[in-house]
Order: structure tokens, then sequence, then C-alpha cells
């Protein structure tokens, strides 16, 4: 039996959402069976009669619904503990942690002033408004103005990232020779600004340009296998 | 036989070096004895002898001289394997060297500005024109125009502080129920900032605040065996 992931779907089958590929590059790590099911905004009932919340991911296994991509992989590594460990051991779990915190606190507000004004367009098109709706109540202003100093926002994302610059400097992956979840908690914010904007975010021949790629690569090229951001026609 | 640890010490006996923090936490972690050969800036020629290189700490276990704070640690983690762990396993070391990185390129170059100015009191007499013109070479400006503006340093360093007080807010330590490495590499920022300078730079009844707490009293107040800030007699 295989696992179910309700995942969010955009625009003629994108996907933007980084907390999804957090978790599909989790199940891909632990080589499980997952049977996905795209869902978009407009879907909020289906998810909220499962799991009593709103967003997703959502993992589905057996009688068991997990949501929080922190939870799902925590689970993951639990229920699957026989396949190649996504946390490592209990203090490795915490820094884990740490990094999923950092990354959520620091590096997805930084970035997501970046994405936000192009961002609807990759959305569904009967998704667009809540998204709107939603997000500019959260920042108190459009989107539109949000984005709208870019070179600030792109000089406080480059800081955001100077620990990741110098790390990636001196191994291939933030968990060492090979990748574990903490590679794939920070691969989903870039994979987040790569689909959902026109607009790089990541200088060239960096090391962290150099990590993107070999991110994107894993897994049979896992990060290139749906459409890229939807240019030049718009929706 | 013991290992000696080259320190720098200050003003009548005070530890402002944030790198020397570190390494006396991950040695009393260990329960290393150990040897402390305080050194001024103005014993340059000494520690440049001894390892190369100018800068302390400096431990040196037999005909072994090892510097530079995270080689130290990974250094004391391999030779003492049968004592406690500080970095865990492969991934843990490099989650742990994250943390350094983070660390190192974004807590301490924002906290320094909210302590330059009043360093300097905390430092030996005779070491304190060293200080003063290497650092504001590295700023391009004086101590005290690097660190007037305060509340704008203060506000950047408490964004910088959002993950670890996420973090905290739920577990006790870094790394989890016991301290590790990455507890002893953050920690020693905050130790950096109270005891190099008269101001409070954490806020009260926050998960920073508490685990600081902790921190300071682990090793039978660890944290407070040297002497604080020297007020109201500046020198």
């Amino acid at each position: 039996m295989s696992v179910i992931m309700y995942e969010r779907v955009g625009f003629e089958g994108r996907r933007p959402s980084p907390f999804s590929w957090r978790i599909r590059y989790a199940l891909a790590h632990k080589g499980i069976e997952v049977e996905y099911r795209p869902t978009r905004f407009a879907d909020v009932d289906i998810i909220k009669k499962l799991s009593g919340q709103h967003f997703v991911p959502i993992i589905v296994d057996g009688p068991k619904v997990v949501h929080d991509s922190w939870h799902i992989a925590a689970y993951l590594d639990q229920r699957f503990s026989d396949k190649p460990t996504l946390l490592g051991d209990d203090a490795g779990r915490n820094l884990n942690h740490f990094v999923n915190h950092w990354s959520d606190t620091v590096l997805s507000p930084t970035v997501r002033r970046l994405i936000y004004p192009d961002f609807i367009w990759c959305l569904a098109p009967e998704d667009r408004d809540y998204f709107r709706r939603s997000r500019e109540k959260m920042l108190g202003q459009t989107l539109e103005a949000a984005g709208a100093d870019r070179p600030r926002w792109q000089a406080d994302f480059d800081a955001a990232c100077l620990p990741l610059e110098r790390h990636l400097g001196e191994q291939r992956f933030i968990a060492g020779a090979e990748p574990r979840y903490g590679d794939y908690i920070v691969f989903s914010v870039f994979q987040w600004a790569r689909l959902g904007s026109p607009h790089e975010v990541v200088k060239p021949d960096t090391a962290l340009a150099q990590w993107r790629a070999r991110m994107i690569a894993l897994f049979d090229g896992l990060g290139d296998r749906f459409p890229a951001y939807p240019l030049p026609q718009r929706g």
C-alpha cells in the first residue's frame, strides 16, 4: 500500500509550493511509493475534512493523517526507519529543526518579496484571488508594493544566504557528501523562487548555484519534472 | 598529561573572546583536564611562533597544535571519542558546521555593532590601541560611529535571532534535551555581548533569555566564572 500525498497544484500542472517540494524530495530520499493528489487553494474543504486544518502537504498512510512538513518528515523517518535516514540521531533531528526554523523565519520571509509580484501567474486561475487577498492582508500592502524595491530585497536575501554560500563552498551538500532533509528544506525555498517567478535570485558561479544545480538533478532530475514559470504569456 | 589552551585575557582577568568561550565549554563538555594560558593581543609573537598564525584559541595536545575554534572542536571530538560527543555523526557535524557559519556570517557581524563602542574597556590597557586600529580599519569607521544607531542594530540583531527564539521555545537546548557544540557556538556570541558591553541585548522573558541562563549555569556556572563588564569606572 502506497502513501498518499496531497499537494498544491498550480497553473497547468505547475508545482510552486515550497513545503510540498521538501516532502517530495523526502519521499524520493526514502524511496517510498507515493500516490500524489494535486489540490488547489479552492479545494480547502477536502483538506479541512481530512486533516482538521487547511494547509498542504498532507500525508495519508493507511489510517494515519499527518500535516505540517516538519512533522511529515519526522513521521516518515520513524515510520520508514529501515530506509536511508532524513534527520539522523536525536541531536541531528534537532539541528535539522533549527535549519527548518531558520528557513521559515529568515530565508522565506526575505525571498518572498522577490517572488510575490509574479507568483500569482503560476497558480490556477481560480486560486489567484484568494492568494492575493490572503497575502496582501498578511503583508499590509499589495503584492506589487511588497516587491517594488527589488534591489533592497535582493540585498537582504544575499545577506541571508551568506552562511549557505560559505558552507557550500566547503562541501557538496548541507548535510555533507550526501543530501539529507536539511538540504531539502533549504532547496524548497530556492525551488519556490525558481518556479514561482521569472527572476533569477541566485548569482551564477557561486557555491549556492552549483549546489542548487546538484539538488535539481537528484532523483533523475526531480527538480525539473514540472513546467517552469509561465512566461511569456502570463496565465 | 593535560591539554593546554591559549586564550585571550582582558582587563583584570576578564575573558571577552567568543571563540575561547566555545572551546572552554567544549572542553568542559568533554570533561578534559586543561591548563589555560592567558594571552593578550600584545603576545602575538608567542602565538605566531606556536601556530603559524595569530588567532587564539589554540590547543596544544602533546606534539599536536590546533588553531581555529571549529577545527579545535572537531579535533577534540575525534581525539576524545570515548567522552560525550560534541558534534554527533557525520551529518550532525556538518549541520553544526552550518550553525558555525551562520553564527560567524550573520549573528556576530550583527551583534558586534552593539558591542564595539564599549568593548575596548574590557581589554587589557596595552591591547586597546591595537583593537581600535584593526577593527576601525575593517569597519571603515570609528567604533563609536559603527555602533551609533543602536536601535537599528538591535532591530537587526532581534531579526537575526528569530530562528533561535522559535527553536528554543520548543526545546531546552539547540541540540535538544542536552547541549552540544551548536549550543556552545551560539552561546559564545551572547557571552561576548554580555561580558564585553554594559548593554543587555536579549529581551527578558524570552525563550532565548531562559536558554542563556541555562547555558551560563552549565558546568557549575562556567559562564559566570570571570569578572563582568568593568563599570562604573571604565578601565
